[in-house]
């Protein structure tokens, strides 16, 4: 039967989620636990790579396997096999033909940045730290051109491979709650490092230094040039992905 | 002249904050932050001890120098000579009499719950995990009974030492959004494990085995044996300390 995880990591201390030649990726150690619960070695397929240093609430990873554990309490055996800086927080059955990639699904991301003079060491793996002011309702103003079908050619690094950089965003925000401001993002799909790169415009935003219209401005130009630089990775978090043509399973 | 600092650190990696004969306190490595940036041995003054494991955000310590530093500048050089896990968040000029001990002061703790099956990863140092439900309404009325001038011998771990049991609670409150409680709780004073085991106490009650009314019959009994277990350390941090009687310096 197919099982579907819901992962939750600190990403911190892994070269990314996805399984890579160099540095250990969370899912390396993610397939050593379940190799070792069943007894064979078992290869996930995971939902989003995420880049070394970005975090996850709810990344997503499928696996084959025959087993008289019910579905619901393999996360259980799992994390009693992880680190503590990986936990999965859901297992269930999914159809045999699920796969985490090739249907339509939205994820949400959200952006942590501390916005005052000096950094909180409490929150130092999950927040970026910026000393200077940032006006969080320009940034928001310019955070809502980015709702609706765009081509997000200008927020995309040139490691992206996909074949089209048209996707649509139907949720963006930014938020401060005392001297913490949240960027939230939610779309049908997000283009190589484009959360960060639009963070990092919306600093610039932030900052004065640009008005929230040239974020419209930037996504006509499809020129990667045009957009600010790419946000440090550590601030970042793959809040969840959400599978609207999954019936969920009786497990 | 006699500087103050605000200090956060997160005290996992530490033997609590102050000095101690065996393992490294945060004050130790503060110290030597100090004396580093003087050049001359300088040992500081805490406010508040904090346990093994406990965290803080506004902590308090004062040294005295000679320098043309600025004071507001200290914060500055001392954070570069200290570990990302410990931030002076403040440094200000106070009078020469000034003493973070022997006055009037209200500090502010707060106790951070993670109440859901699965812990989550990245906050694992900062949060308590509870698996099972707890009714943050229930603890919330338990907490009220703390509210005003009582003898909290009750809620005091054999280790204190001070002269009285009574002290003063201004504000104690539970509140919960999502899948996280979190414990706020001010007062003019808190005595050796206080807080922890307020907690260990509002636990029992969230978790249905005690009702609320128990906090009243626990404060009055002035015993030990009548409150809940000490809850684990990670969960607690150091909020902030007031000095309501001092005068802020023209820095």
């Amino acid at each position: 039967m197919r099982i579907k995880l819901t992962v939750a990591y600190d990403g911190t201390n892994y070269n990314g989620f996805q399984c890579q030649t160099n540095g250990v990726a969370i899912q390396d150690v993610l397939n050593g636990a379940i190799s070792d619960l069943f007894g064979t070695p078992i290869r996930t397929i995971g939902a989003s790579r995420t880049d070394a240093g970005v975090h996850a609430e709810g990344n997503v990873a499928v696996f084959d396997v025959e087993t008289r554990i019910h579905p619901s309490k393999i996360a259980f055996a799992l994390n009693a096999r992880l680190p503590e800086d990986i936990r999965v927080v859901e297992s269930e059955r999914v159809p045999d033909d699920f796969h985490p990639r090739y249907q339509t699904t939205y994820k949400t991301y959200e952006y942590h940045i501390l916005n005052r003079v000096h950094p909180d060491p409490l929150f130092r793996h999950t927040e970026m730290h910026v000393y200077y002011p940032l006006d969080a309702q320009k940034m928001n103003t310019a955070a809502q051109y980015l709702i609706g079908e765009h081509d997000f050619a200008s927020f995309c690094s040139s490691g992206n491979s996909t074949a089209t950089t048209v996707r649509t965003i139907t949720d963006a925000s930014v938020t401060r709650t005392g001297d913490r401001l949240v960027f939230r993002i939610r779309g049908n799909g997000f283009l190589y490092n484009m959360v960060r790169i639009i963070v990092g415009t919306l600093l610039y935003i932030g900052d004065g230094r640009w008005e929230p219209e040239r974020m419209r401005t930037i996504i006509e130009a499809r020129d990667r040039h045009e957009a600010g630089p790419t946000a440090i990775p550590k601030g970042l978090v793959l809040v969840g992905i959400e599978y609207p043509d999954y019936v969920r399973g009786e497990e």
